[in-house]
Parts: structure tokens; C-alpha cells; sequence
């Protein structure tokens, strides 16, 4: 039963035995709220404790579930300490999994994304359901304009969406001011080519203390979204820039993986990405996909891709962007598996090419185009 | 041998074979410089491209110390770029772990603590050479005046560093502004006591957008110093803040276990807290202790304490602050391991304490004041 005035967090956590997961329960509660020993708790701070909701046998052997209710008080509205409430200092325990988060959670904290996978649908002046194109543009260490002439070629190619590489940043080879102007252009003269709308997404990142004034230049250079790696910029840096509900957000795993590759501690890649990234305000998501050079299953992307677009407690819903190791060949039987309501971001496989960008990239839209509904 | 205009990077990883390790070593040069395919690399960006400097046998079984140099023009100064290219996207590969970066990386770009060890123990007024005390200000759910009574009573009792609880933000049962008017004016009237300075670190973790302000508050309102969970309010975060120089700065690890509690990924505790956050500027660091609720081994604690203070770059030593389930009748077990260039941070016991805060404080630190030099 939901407590009122409470949230409730879900563990997946390593036990022996029912004892052995109740301590460690008795553990995460305290550790998560007053973090001192009940013995020595005054009166007035006992409300502030957790309280344990459930703990149940999981499937597997070995592992519980376990579900914990906090008072809202304790975040204060702060979406950081929000985070911290989550995961904080039983990040440093072994054994314990972030599985989920109810809706108190995130309601009224939490806005999710300003635009999504239908406001970036709309951007591109997309009436069809066929899946989206993404590409990086890259490597770092070439001249703004040799980036910008790459950008020039995928436009015309037809793509849909060109984000930097997550490593092209603001470096001498082509500083953030120039590498933004020139591909922004590039892309604009690319596209009267194509006849296609192309959105440029450029890499913010950097720190958390200057990202707000990158983003404000990435707008008034005309840039039509940004990236940001927000494990590497700070969680909540990726909500403060999608209040300002200017242009979407692309948000990139860098950093991330300390927190979704182990099976029994961090968090669900479901959670982590589906539901906490797309609560912070990430437009679209990208995340490593299965059956590249990263270690996520195919069952866990599909269930990614569903908890990135299912209703949740009214936000948008994300667009997931699928990516690592994503070729021209596999291309079709990722379609088969995940369907029409995502953007496949695909890289290497198109500077590889032997007819060159342009045509690699009008050969990756068609096969977008040819997806059946 | 060192190259010009490069810094050099070591990760350990598990391989099955020498061609194993050699084949994910190219990975990694490739995934955190230029991400794409070699064959595809146009001249310009070639010498962007990481270089593999040595690959050995570790003295572990099928673990291999991997050394990779990048030109510095990668980073374009930037110390979030940084932490992408020394751990980007291989945290979402298996089997890679940091163990090291060489002085290349951090000199230039990195300032260390500007107290720091010796800094903290000036504005405390120490002469002698014995090891610091330091509690944590909690439990959350008290009001302002009620965790400042608490303040208060700590300083009679002599304590030298008095944190807020990392969970004790900006909660309506004791705002940020009313908690540190409060607890800097009962620190201040509890020294007259103690005849001994105490300080006040308030905890001012929040969003990297509001997080400068909320220093400005905590410095206006007279707090000698300040507490920062770092992975929840952006790495960088602490950089920015140490840069200010005002006053000291204690680091919290919570939210940081995903990249430290893994023995085949993540980052050795020694880097991640003793060279890393120790080059951002921390100037105190609190660390999960070895045979608490947490764990490390004695030998990565005591491999912590030693990064944290040997000459490193230039930069000032930091503070190692053990924590987590230190009890007072442990201390002295501890003081023998670990000496005195060191904070202990102890918080239920002293609450727990039959006598009270005042007098287990007293205890507390009669227990440093009688340590051999």
C-alpha cells in the first residue's frame, strides 16, 4: 500500500536468506534517510526514517526485492538530493540494484522531456511513422570546416539528425564557436540538396559551471539541439537545460557505465536510462546497443526502448537512439526487432563506405524508408 | 618514454592472452580518442588518435596493465573532457579499470586542494602534530535550532570539524539559510567553551546550476568551510568551487560506488579518490573505511591515505577522512594503522554515547590528543 506524503524506491539486492535480506534492508533505510543507529535517534527526526515496504524472493536464486518507502520531506524538492535518496552512500555497498521508482518518485520534481520523440518528429516535419537517422559527426582533431563539410554531405545524404561526437568538444583543431557556425551552415545548404528537414545537435558538454552559457551559444548559433553527456556534466545539469524548453536534448552514456554493467549493483539500464533520464529531460536517449562492442542484451534494449516511450507519469515520451557498432548491413533485422519508434544512430559504418558519406548515408535512409509501419 | 604534448593513461585489464589484451588495448585508443574505424580515419585527425605505449602481464592472472598516450590538444583544456577521455565510453566496456594517469594529465589543468591538509590545520590553529576529529551534523528531519544545539555541543566537547550529514540539504525541517545561521553561531559559542576552534562545514551538494550560490550563502553566513558529494553534483563542480580558493572544501563519496567498489572496472579507490578528486581541489576526503558497513581492505585504505598526501604535481596533500562505523573504542586500533596526518569521522557512536554528545566529544578527542607523534 502507497503511503501518502511518501516515495518508493525498489531494490534488487544479494542474500542468502530471508534474515540475510532483511538486515540488509534494515541497512539501505537507515543508511538512505538518517544514516545513524535507531538506538540514538531523538523523537523529532524518527518521521524522517525509512520505512520497509516489502521484501519478496526474486526469481532468481539468491536475489530479493525489496521496496522502501521515504517521506517526500526528506528531498526537499532537490532533485540531486532526490538522486541521493536513491543511490547515494549504498552506491558503496555491493549487492544492492536500483530496480525502480514509483510515480511519487518523480511527479511534481521531475518534467520529463520538453519535446520527445513526437517534438522531434515534428522538427523534422515528419508525418510518417518511419524510424529516424542519426549520425556522429567526427573524428575530433579535423578543422571546423572539414567537420562542417562532413555535415554539408550527410544533409544532403538525407539524414536526419547529425550530433558531434561525444569527444569533439571545444578543442584548438575547431573551437565550439567556429565548428557550430560553420556545420550549422553546412547543414542548412546540405538540406536545400536533400529537400529533408536535418537537425545539427552539437556536444555541450563541459563543465557544469559553463554548460548553461554553451547551450545559450549553441542557440543563437542556430544549432537545432544539443548533446550532453550527463554523468559527465552532472545528473541534474540535464534538467536545468530542458526547462529551458528551447531545443531538444540528445543525452549520451559517456561516463555512465560504472552504474549499468554490473548485474548486482547500480542501477537497471531500464531504470537508469528509461526512466531516470527521460524523467531529467532527455529528448532522445542514447544507449549501447546490443550485439555491438558493448555488453548490454537484446532483451535488456528492448526493454529500454519500451520504459524510454510507455506513459510515466505524463512526460513525453524519449526517443531511443540505439548506438555502437550499429552497420549498414544490420540494419534490417534491428528494424524487424525494434521497430519504427526510434532513431538508429549509426557512425563508422558510414564514414567506411566505399561510395563515400553522401551516398552511404542516402543508403541508410532508404532502408529507413523502406521500414514497413 | 614520455612523448611530447601527450599524456599517458593506465588501465588494468582482464584478458585471456596476450592477443586478447592487445586487441582491447586498440580498443581503447580508439573508443576515447577518434571513436571510429582506423581505415577510415582521414589524415588530418590521424594524430588524434591514442597510441599504445606498453602492454604487461600484471602480477595477477589474466589481468594486464595497459599504458595508452593522447595528445593534449584532445582535452582543449577542458577537465570534464578530461575525465571522457581517461573513462568515457570504456566505463560501459567490461574488464577496463584506471590504476593511473601520469603528471602530463593533470599538470596545466588541475589546481589540487587549496588548504588542504595543512590549510585545514591553520585555520584550526594547530600546532601539534595529532590526528583531527570530525563529526556529522544529522540526524535530518531536526529542526535548525535542534542541529545546531547539537553544533553546539560538539564544540564544547572540542570536536575539530563539524560536517553536515550529506543528507541534510534544504529540507522545510530546517532550511539551508536558517541550519548554517544557526549552527555557525552555536559552533562559535561552543569554542568559548572549549577554549579550541571548531568549524562548520555545511553541506552545500544541490544542482551544479544553484551549487555556486549556495557557497556564496555558505561563506556569507560565516561557515569555515563547505561539504560537496561530487559525483552527485558534477566532478567539475568541485573544481570550480576549489577555484574560488575561499575557503576548504570536504568531499563526500556518495554516489561514487559504481566506480570504485568493482575489482575489474571502475577505478582503483587510490586514483579515483586520492589522486582524482585531490587534483580537483578537494581538501578533506572522506572515504568509506576498511572493517565498517563498507568494503574496502585495510591495504586500499592505507593506499588512499598515502595518494592522498605524497607529493603529487605540486599540489597541496588533502585530508584523508576515513568514515563509515568507526566507534570510538575502535579509534585506537585505528590511530596505530593509520597515524596522525589524518581526519577520523565518527557519527553514531558519539550520538549513541551513554554520557551525550558533549562528553563522548571530549572522549573523542582526548583519544587524538594522547597519540604518539
Amino acid at each position: 500500500m502507497e503511503r501518502n506524503g511518501h516515495f518508493q524506491l525498489t531494490y534488487m539486492i544479494t542474500a542468502n536468506s530471508r534474515s540475510d535480506a532483511t538486515k540488509l534492508a534494515e541497512s539501505i533505510r537507515v543508511e538512505q534517510s538518517v544514516e545513524m543507529p535507531i538506538d540514538a535517534l531523538p523523537a523529532g527526526a524518527s518521521r524522517a526514517l525509512g520505512e520497509i515496504v516489502s521484501i519478496n524472493p526474486s526469481n532468481e536464486e539468491d536475489f530479493w526485492m525489496v521496496s522502501i518507502s521515504y517521506p517526500n520531506f526528506l528531498a526537499g524538492g532537490d532533485i540531486t538530493q532526490l538522486i541521493n535518496i536513491l543511490y547515494g552512500n549504498i552506491s558503496l555497498y555491493p549487492g544492492i540494484k536500483v530496480v525502480n521508482a514509483n510515480d511519487h518518485y518523480f511527479n511534481g520534481h521531475f518534467n520529463g522531456p520538453s519535446f520527445g520523440l513526437k517534438g522531434i518528429r515534428e522538427l523534422l516535419n515528419r508525418k510518417d511513422q518511419k524510424p529516424l537517422s542519426c549520425t556522429a559527426l567526427k573524428p575530433v582533431g579535423l578543422s571546423a570546416n572539414e567537420l562542417a563539410e562532413r555535415a554539408r554531405l550527410f544533409a544532403r545524404g538525407g539524414i536526419d539528425i547529425i550530433k558531434d561526437d561525444h569527444g569533439v568538444t571545444d578543442q584548438q583543431s575547431a573551437s565550439f564557436h567556429d565548428r557550430v557556425s560553420a556545420c550549422v551552415q553546412a547543414v542548412r545548404t546540405g538540406e536545400q540538396h536533400s529537400g529533408k528537414k536535418t537537425l545539427y545537435f552539437p556536444n555541450i558538454t563541459t563543465s557544469p559551471v559553463k554548460i548553461l552559457s554553451r547551450f545559450q551559444e549553441a542557440v543563437e548559433l542556430g544549432a537545432d539541439g544539443v548533446l550532453i553527456c550527463p554523468q559527465l556534466a552532472g545528473l541534474e545539469t540535464l534538467h536545468e537545460i530542458a526547462k529551458f524548453n528551447q531545443i531538444p536534448i540528445m543525452a549520451h552514456p559517456s561516463f555512465s557505465g560504472g552504474y549499468i554493467i554490473h548485474k548486482t549493483s547500480g542501477f537497471t539500464p531500464s531504470f537508469y536510462y528509461g526512466k531516470l533520464w527521460r524523467a531529467l529531460g532527455a529528448d532522445a536517449i542514447i544507449y549501447p546497443n546490443a550485439g555491438g562492442r558493448f555488453t548490454l542484451s537484446v532483451d535488456t534494449c528492448l526493454e529500454m526502448n519500451e520504459q524510454m516511450r510507455i506513459p510515466f507519469c505524463g512526460f513525453n515520451p524519449a526517443l531511443p537512439t540505439p548506438a555502437g557498432g550499429i552497420h549498414l548491413n544490420t540494419i534490417p533485422d534491428l528494424l524487424n526487432l525494434y521497430g519504427h519508434e526510434i532513431c538508429y544512430l549509426v557512425g563508422g559504418s558510414l564514414y567506411q563506405h566505399p561510395s563515400g558519406i553522401e551516398k552511404a548515408t542516402k543508403q541508410f535512409t532508404q532502408l529507413m524508408e523502406a521500414h514497413d509501419e
